[in-house]
């Protein structure tokens, strides 16, 4: 890694500070996140927590404190400056903060403005990377994200969008790539399913919905994009992932069984 | 998970039929696979591995023969229908057999076609995810790939086309994205470059080429299109990714530290 702390600790910061750790927790299941993000969370003096992280993975880490921060989907964005400072904080008072982030930091997981914050004040911090939901979900559905001979470029997209940005960004790069993953799209639907249809997408275009990959009860949903709509009215509330390309349809040689639960995490580590 | 090995052993595939995991092996470093992929790299009977897996990784399966299929970069594509052979026919003789791929299986990672080998053949498979190379890259270089109000897509594209495919395909995902990830593309450099100003990306566009993400002697070089010709010359024969968009640019704030070993993988684990 490049941005080492203990070296940095023993060189120019100030003795006091802790180093933060921004950890992706993976998709769900709790043995999906990295053996480094298991180890450091082991270490962890204290967690801020996305309110979606499995509670199995925060027990990964029982010797911290747990702070819930952060909402579903990045919503309710004025609490970011919030979150920061907290880091920034708990980096005076703590050896071992760590800030667990569903999937990975650096999509969707807005780690730029902790790492402005962290470097802006001064704190060491480190990565560690985590498996995205995307590609949980086509690890659960058994359909590759890319497809040699056919899909040669893949688009993470999310179609929220800030005050005063182009709400249209997201179909340009959806339109431009072979296929692609909607991040926190799934409860506007109909609106996706539009913005596709006018930006020259086929109706007939297959589109996945996966709802809570990795985890026990997730569901899958083969529609296209014309039945977006109603397809997406069965959806529960659980993190979904809409994947759109022509390989996300149904294929019969698949073995999958419904309703089936994660293994027990400590009897998959064997300790 | 849903597909499930042990219950569709249970039902009514052949007694004699092992399960195969087609499993992510990360970025590089060896703590940055899963843990379920090293829970079941340890159970492993046999491994067949790509060349660039780290000796690290493989040592998480001791009792496993360890098999090197696949080439660098994906090239020699005229190995993959034996590669495919080979799984099924290790299914046959060994109870866990392993796919052990560079990143993630679905993203770039051929998986479709073993997929589609082992349904073929009815063997029962299970896929674990992993970290793709660019998350790596962006948690080394402490830049987000999507970052709030300004990058909201990610394209992860390949300029590498097989026979009669479209060879500009990549560069429209380029395009209508936000930012991207070329992968497998270093060598290219000056035909990217090209591609990208033709298709209207500006030669200041910042690139950031990282190879070796997340492993001892990473390097990071910071340049943009128009200078991407020059600065590929610098790169080494690791394994690089090229980052395209914004936020790609060197920012005063980070700690970096040149020539970091990467922690001893036991040390870090505590095992």
């Amino acid at each position: 890694m490049d941005r080492s702390p203990q070296r940095v600790a023993q060189a120019d910061r100030p003795e006091a500070l802790g180093t933060v750790y921004l950890v992706g927790a993976g998709p769900g299941a709790p043995d999906l996140l990295t053996v480094r993000a298991a180890n450091i969370l082991a270490r962890a003096d204290i967690v801020f927590h996305d309110a979606l992280v499995h509670e199995d993975t925060l027990a990964l880490a029982p010797n911290a404190r747990k702070v819930a921060v952060g909402k579903r989907c990045g919503r309710h964005s004025t609490a970011q400056r919030f979150i920061d400072k907290q880091l920034v904080d708990a980096a005076r008072r703590h050896r071992v903060v760590v800030r667990l982030k569903g999937g990975d930091p650096m999509l969707f997981g807005r780690a730029q403005e902790e790492i402005s914050a962290l470097e802006t004040a001064g704190v060491p911090y480190d990565i560690v990377p985590g498996v995205t939901a995307a590609l949980a979900a086509a690890a659960e559905i058994g359909t590759s994200l890319t497809q040699r001979g056919s899909v040669r470029s893949f688009a993470f997209v999310t179609p929220r969008t800030g005050a005063g940005e182009d709400p249209s960004r997201w179909v340009d790069a959806m339109r431009g790539a072979d296929a692609g993953a909607i991040y926190m799209g799934a409860r506007e639907a109909p609106a996706i399913a539009a913005a596709l249809i006018v930006a020259g997408h086929a109706e007939a275009t297959p589109v996945a919905i996966v709802e809570g990959a990795s985890l026990p009860g997730s569901r899958v949903y083969y529609t296209t994009i014309g039945g977006l709509e109603q397809a997406a009215e069965r959806a529960s509330t659980a993190p979904t992932l809409l994947l759109v390309g022509p390989q996300f349809r149904a294929r019969a040689g698949m073995q999958r069984e419904e309703d089936e639960g994660v293994p027990d995490l400590l009897a998959r580590t064997g300790s």
